[in-house]
């Protein structure tokens, strides 16, 4: 059994605060959230008591581990703390808006040597772990294409925009982590192009709604993302890997079995409403993963370094959108 | 708050356990086992009490209803038992293997005036829904033919067969109710061929394992059901209602979407292992029903009368393949 | 070069006397139709000649072969003045109508020694090519089910269902041969169950639009075949083969290949408009297939006898239908 | 009756003479080739009498349109030629690998007012007229994403390559003009990076086999192009249309509608073998549409000017591929 607290009620802290409080090998023992009454009403929900101040979690020496799943402002900041009280950690995504200041909380932890893992939990979706699997096999032979679509159902407010850092750092992250974990492969370098289609506020603040990204792999593979915030037919993601001797796709998802055939048309559901609907399954499954690790007193995986890298590719691309230019990694 | 206690713990048992002991509804009060070692087990596991006798439970006025998944040979008595101590009552199919004693503990059960619910847990598939709603809304026209396949991946033991009432009994009973559900049609004849190709002790205990059998419905409409104990390909349970515009079909369930795409050959994941991993979540929303409607003081459904037609149905089936004759219902 | 005389210009003939005139092996000899105004048109359609009587293109010694295309009530007569002159006959199905007047000129060009081919040219169709070599290669184990759907579009004019012999001598015979050649098995028995649900003049003269029939084969295998003369989604034939180590299926064959993805809904082309659009290749493959085996001196394929047993399981199977009991083969 | 003579006998040399052969209205007048045996072979196979000479065709007043299907490097000329001595054309692609010589080329055959149609030959596959279709209807919104795959079966031999002009120039241009004739729109600039994967030697004479270009439209809609010469799976060709409201895919085609079931896959025909199995009707198609222009006096399409923005959209690519930096247009 392993006591776990939690920092951050809201809609991603519900998610992981319902994992922790059914998972057999968890005590749930305490939730914080900067409002007391979302910490309380959080508590009683999912069966455990409300800590008043992030002390009272960090300075209680029989909590072995926290999931950090408040905003985003203050991972990094929490990121430090705990690593310094001795804490395991499990850290939603992204360390830190700034690449500096993740680099420097990343270094922090990594000096108090507790175990860190990153909830890129793409990671932990079946079908994506069975073409990285397929492609580490050899099964594919070597990996020359790469193509990865993410395409949400609706756009974000302009004021999460505003601070998301750009959809390289906030939407295509996941997949530039992807990119590297299904291959084993490192880019080298980075285009891209984007526009703001969907409201022209997004323009506005200085970001695009629409992408695509083109990276080189070290082996002279090639990879293309295409991010779009706002599409008409629901969520979206889709994975082809392209060997030289086969390729394998973790394919569309329809949301049931249901076909209708009538006249000229053959039809039948369709794609996820939106993101969390299509990948709430891996919540639970990257929780599964850190308790495991713990458990076996290995380091968990995706690292802080994982996390880290898939910011640097990030930065790179947001740079490539801007100038127009192939930027180096 | 609902207290249910149960009666088994065996396999099937062991999944309503699970599934009471999770019900935000449900008090699991007690569980029962003509094996005290295995209710105790199952108490410990699903956090609720192992009753000693079957008295303390029906005599507990505190419980309002009980789920009955003991072996089929219980089923009557317990049944009766419980309906005339007043508990609601949520009962595995089949009522009995007897149709005559089936009819007389309906015939009980409904005299005592409590809520009954066969658990006929097809119905609570999201694809059979989803296609009765097609049929009854008119979407597709009338009802001109449906055709159900029901195909196992394994041969049950040969010591199972000779008690399970045969093929028709057993495995068929469930889609003679999808049909009748499904286009809100009766019966009015059966035929039905058989054969034993799997095991020639399945003839030898006066059973088949592979079998066609043919309705016609009360609109004139024709059925199909084939059923195969055993196939090479896992598990597969597919309907098609074709109607005078249109065909709505619960089609076949992939377990997952990776596509792997080689020369000449493009695959993607096969069918289910078997039964339990393809109707799991039925179980669940059958519980969720019967709830639902002792909460409401509604009638529960599938009633007392759909388990009886269902096995009528199957009685005149079982006698259309023995004789080869047509069978009016 | 073999010289090639065609009776019957109409529909199916001109589709025969197209294929005939492009065939890089053939002479398109002549064309002679009953009514002259109609051989002419054809004759000059597809750049051949049409003969004022059949006595001149039987009388004609440089004609290798004939082409039977003509009404069904003459096929039998044409089939023994050919044979009895020495042709080679390419014959449209079914010789006759009447088992009796089919078996008896079935003896007679048995008896003139002459290749003689029926045109069942689903025999033709690729997947269903595909389908057989997979069971006869024993890939899939021992057949143990076989499943054939044959749906059309539209209910044939009632004065053609006067003289059609019914469902199973006109529509279901087809399915009846491809059962056979697929699974190269014998049936056994047959019972069958039909409704007329389109238009009730379809009872009227004595026949049925909706039916399945059931078959065993001499192995115990099971084969159903639902057949309905008016679906609303265009035109459907489709065969699973269940074996005892996996399953082969000839699938539902879309016309097009254009996906569309909108809010809760994938839909792609529908299926075939009709059973010409459909099957017409198998009309060349099946021409080629007679020019081929009389240019290598082989019998051609499929032969007289496989018209005449797929012509007695329609007698059995219309009987089973009338009776409600199976019939023995 | 249109007249026609040929220029060029190799591989598509003939596709073109067998279609002009069978084309109701069409005579095929003459072919020629620099090789005076291979169009001697020509003429007999398809029916047409060889020329000995280029002059022998342009000089024949009775010849309304020349078909020119001999290598590239004659295009530029044989299109001068025929339009100054007035025959319409019926021009393979590219005019000419140097865009200076295909503008010269296209200056004079505008001057002389012959009607041009470029064989642009992708715009008469079914599928991608049906995605156009539903993309300037509006259907799918505004066109926001537009991504399109072309996969080959086979490197090229590298002599092909040497003179090829680069796999932009060779591959992507049919992608080029299909992006803009679906869309409606016009591209606004260019990045693309490239790798020589299948055979260093591809690299030794500059060029790139495996492609990624990005395009921005002017509506600020992206394009994503890849682009393989060898792939593991056979021939792979891909189009999406992604809306503001929904999206239209050109589709995967499979070869065949065989599905197999068996433990853990469900498997179905793969992909055609090459190209040209792929597109092979586009070519009867394509002169269809030609044949049809002259007959109407229309002009036809696609024009010169389509073929040149084609090749000059290639151009920008292979700036961008080689420097790294987006291209305006």
């Amino acid at each position: 059994m392993i006591n776990i607290a939690q920092f951050g009620a809201g809609f991603i802290g519900q998610v992981h605060a319902k994992n922790l409080s059914e998972h057999p090998s968890v005590n749930f023992a305490r939730v914080y959230d900067a409002d007391p009454a979302r910490a309380q009403a959080a508590a009683e929900k999912f069966g455990t008591t409300a800590a008043a101040t992030i002390e009272e979690i960090l300075g209680d020496t029989s909590i072995d581990a926290v999931l950090i799943a408040s905003s985003t402002n203050t991972h990094a900041d929490l990121l430090k703390a705990a690593a310094r009280a001795g804490k395991a950690v499990f850290l939603e995504k992204p360390i830190d808006l700034s690449y500096e200041v993740a680099q420097d909380a990343a270094a922090v932890a990594k000096e108090a040597g507790v175990p860190v893992m990153i909830d890129l939990n793409r990671r932990f979706d079946a079908s994506n772990e069975a073409i990285r699997e397929a492609v580490l096999s050899g099964e594919i032979g070597d990996v020359e294409l790469i193509e990865l679509s993410s395409r949400g159902p609706s756009l974000p407010p302009i004021e999460y925009l505003k601070v998301s850092g750009g959809q390289m750092r906030d939407q295509n992250v996941h997949f530039f982590d992807l990119m590297c974990w299904i291959t084993g492969l490192e880019p080298v370098s980075v285009s891209a192009m984007g526009s703001a289609l969907v409201d022209p506020q997004v323009a506005g603040v200085g970001d695009v709604d629409t992408s695509v990204a083109i990276l080189k792999l070290s082996n002279g593979a090639l990879c293309q993302i295409d991010a779009q915030r706002r599409i008409g037919y629901g969520y979206d993601e889709r994975i082809e890997v392209n060997g030289s001797k086969s390729m394998v796709e973790a394919g569309r998802q329809r949301t049931g079995w249901v076909n209708r055939y009538s006249k000229d048309q053959i039809s039948t559901n369709g794609m996820h409403a939106g993101w969390f609907e299509r990948i709430e399954p891996t919540y639970r499954a990257a929780l599964d993963a850190f308790v495991d690790a713990l458990e076996k007193g290995e380091a968990p995986s995706p690292s802080l370094e994982d996390g880290l890298r898939a910011q640097r590719i990030a930065e790179a691309a947001t740079e490539a959108l801007t100038t127009g230019k192939a930027v180096q990694l």
